[in-house]
C-alpha cells in the first residue's frame, strides 16, 4: 500500500471531533501522535465554524445528549457542502432507541464517508441478526471463515447504497466500500481489555482520511491495520514490562507517536479481496 | 471470604455509570480491568433502556448539572423496579446546597444498595460533624481507634434506616450494614494523591455488586479490599520504578486488571465486628 | 526566586476549575500532584458556594457550550466580589465567534489575575496580527530574538489596560505585568505532542497563585517554570525508557508530584526584562 503516513504528517490535518467525554482525552493524543491536530468543539453555535477550519469531521455518540445531536446533525450537513469527509462511530447502537434514531438520521440525512463500529454496531445498522450487548461486541457476532464472504456481500451492498466505507474493528477486521475489501488480521483482544480503542481507531481514520481525502477507502485501511499494528506492539512491551490494561493504554499512543512506513511495511497482515 | 471475583467474571457485568466527567475514563477502565462492561449513558431518553440491559447502577454526583440530575433521579426508581442494585457515591456532599440536595432526594426517594464515600462525606450525610472541605476529606475527620465504635454504631443506625450499605474510603475502611461491619486496613495514602481513587472504588462496587448481586455487603467489601490491596501492590511498583501519580494512576489500574483470589487471600487485612 | 512551593504546599489551596472535558483529568492530577486540591464544579446553581471555599478559579473555554458560559461569567463576578482570584485560558480564540464573544466579555466584565494562551491566542486577543489555526499555536507566531521587544512592550501596555499578568507558553515563554517580564527558555517541544500541557499550566498557575495570591506575577513566572522544568525532565526519562507520547503525559505529572525547590534552582533558565 501506498505511504499515507507520510501525506498525513506533511498536512498535519485539523481533525474536528464531536465524541464523548469517555474516551475524548485518548483521541485527542491519538490525533496528536499520529501527526494532526484535534479540536473538539460541540456547542451549536461555533460548530460551523471550527468544521470550516478543519479537514475531517469525527462524529461518536458514545455519550450522546440532545443538545449535542442537534450539534452534530448540523456540523454533519456544514461538512457535507464543504466537503469535509465525516467519519461516523455508532458507538452502542441498538442499546437505545435514541442511539438508534440519531444512527438512523445519519444515515438518512448525511453523506458519511467511513462508518466504524464493531461487528454487533455495523450488524445492527445492516438490520442483520445483531444482538447489541451494551457498547461490547457480542461474541456471537464473530467473523469467522465461515460466514466471512456473506458479510462482505452485504457490507458491499450497503456500501454502494449509502456510497461510504465501512470499517469493522473486531478480530478480524474488514475495511471496505461497495468494489474492494480489506480483511486485516492485525491487533489482539488485549484492545478490548481498555476503553476506547474504537474511538480512538475513529479518531486515527478521521486524520488518515484528513490527509488522504481523496483515497478515503484506503488511508481507511491504512489506518486500522496502523491501528492493529500498534496495539501488537505496545502489547509486546506490556509483557515485556510486566505492565496492564491500564499501562497498555498509554503503550498504545506511545506506539501510534513512533509509528513507520517500515513498520508498516513490516508488520501488516492483509489481504484484498 | 468466598470468591467474588470469580462470580463476577463468570457473569461480565454490564455496569450503567452516571459519572462526572473528571474521572470517567478510570471508572471505564476499573470496571474493564476487573471483567465488568462499563456503559456510560445520561440522557434521559435512554437511560431507562440502558439500565434496563444493566447489572447494576453507579450514580456519582462529582460534577452535577440540572439535566443530570433528572436523569440520575429517574434511572434510579427505573433501577428500583427492576430491582438493578444502585451505588451512590455523594461526591462534595456539604459543599454545594445542589449537591447536599440531589444527596438528599436519592436518599429519600432511591433504594440505595451502597452509599460510598469518604469520612467527611458520609459524615455529612449522618447529619455529624463533618467539615466538609471540597471534594478531599478532612484530616480532622479520621476515623481513630477511640472513636470508632461510636462511628459504627451511627453508621449501623443509619444502615438500618435506610436499608442500605454504607463504604468508608480513608486510612481504616469501613464497609457495614445494620448487622456486620468490616473495618480494612489494606490501601495506603498515594491512593489520595490521584483523582479518582473514590470514584473508581465506587465503579469497582459497583462491578463486583452486578456480579454478585445477592451479597451485597460481602461482595462491596471484597471490592473494597480489592482496592486497597491494589494500591499497594502498584505503590509498590511505582517506588520500584521511580514513578509517582502520573504512572501511579495507570499501575492501580494494572492492578486490578492483574488481581486474583490469591492475592486477596495473602493481602486482605480486615477484621469483622 | 522565592520557594513559592512552599508556600503553596503549606496551605494546600483548593482550586475550583471549570474547564473543558479533555483535559480535565489531567488538570485534577497536575493539582494534586503540587499540593493543591481541585474541585471542578460548573453548574449556575452551585458554582458561587464552590468558589466561595476555593483559594482561586480557573476557567477555561477549551469545550464551551452556552450553559457553562452563563456559570464562567456568574462564578467569576462571584470570585472577583470574594477577591479570589481568577486565571483565565482562552483556548482557541479566534477559531470561533463564540470563542471570541466568551474571551471579550471576561475582558469586559471580569478582572482577570492571570491570562494564560499560546502565542497565537494571545495575539489573538491583542488585536495583533494573530493567526488563529484550532487550539495549536501556529508556527508563523513564533516568539524571536527580533520581535521579543516589540511583543513585551505590546504585552505590558495590555498588562497596564487591564490590571492582568499575561502568560504565554512556547519555545520561549514570557511572564509579564505591566512593570516586569519574565522571559523563560525552559521546556521542550515534546510538550505540545500532548494534548493539554496548556491547559495543565492554568492549572498550575492557578494552584502557584492560590497559595500566593499576594504575589501573583512571581507565583505566576515560578509555575511556568516549573511546568517548563518538569517538561525537560518528564522528557529525559521518557527517552531513557523508550517511551513516547503516551507515557509522557504520565512522566509528566510524576515530575509534577516529584518537584522542589532545589530542582527549581539548578534548572531554571529564565531572565527579566
Amino acid at each position: 500500500m501506498k505511504n499515507y503516513l507520510s501525506s498525513l504528517k506533511a498536512t498535519n490535518p485539523i481533525v474536528h471531533n464531536i465524541t464523548n467525554y469517555v474516551t475524548v482525552n485518548d483521541c485527542a493524543n491519538v490525533i496528536l501522535a499520529i501527526g494532526g491536530s484535534p479540536i473538539m468543539a460541540d456547542d451549536i453555535c461555533e460548530v460551523e465554524q471550527i468544521v470550516s477550519i478543519s479537514k475531517c469531521l469525527n462524529v461518536n455518540i458514545g455519550t450522546l445528549n440532545v443538545r449535542i445531536i442537534d450539534s452534530m446533525i448540523k456540523v454533519a450537513k456544514c461538512a457535507n457542502s464543504l466537503n469535509v469527509p465525516v467519519i461516523f462511530d455508532p458507538v452502542g447502537v441498538g442499546a437505545s432507541a435514541l442511539r438508534s434514531i440519531t444512527t438512523k438520521r445519519f444515515l438518512d440525512e448525511i453523506k458519511i464517508s467511513v462508518i466504524r463500529g464493531n461487528v454487533s454496531e455495523i450488524k445492527t445498522i445492516l438490520g442483520m441478526s445483531g444482538s447489541g450487548r451494551g457498547v461490547d461486541a457480542n461474541d456471537m457476532d464473530k467473523i469467522t471463515g465461515e460466514n466471512i464472504d456473506e458479510i462482505l456481500d452485504r457490507l458491499k451492498t450497503f456500501s454502494k447504497e449509502h456510497n461510504c466505507v465501512i470499517a469493522i474493528s473486531g478480530e478480524t477486521d474488514i475495511v471496505t466500500d461497495k468494489d474492494k475489501s480489506y480483511v486485516i488480521k492485525n491487533g489482539v483482544s488485549m484492545m478490548s481489555r481498555i476503553t476506547g480503542t474504537g474511538c480512538m481507531s475513529s479518531a486515527l481514520i478521521g486524520t488518515f482520511v484528513g490527509g488522504n481525502a481523496k483515497e478515503i477507502l484506503d488511508a481507511t485501511a491504512f489506518s486500522v491495520i496502523t491501528m492493529g499494528i500498534c496495539g501488537e506492539l505496545s502489547y509486546k512491551k506490556m509483557l515485556d514490562n510486566d505492565f496492564f490494561s491500564g499501562m497498555y493504554r498509554s503503550l498504545l499512543i506511545d506506539e501510534i507517536g513512533k509509528f513507520t512506513y517500515g513498520k508498516f511495511t513490516e508488520y501488516s497482515k492483509y489481504e484484498v479481496r
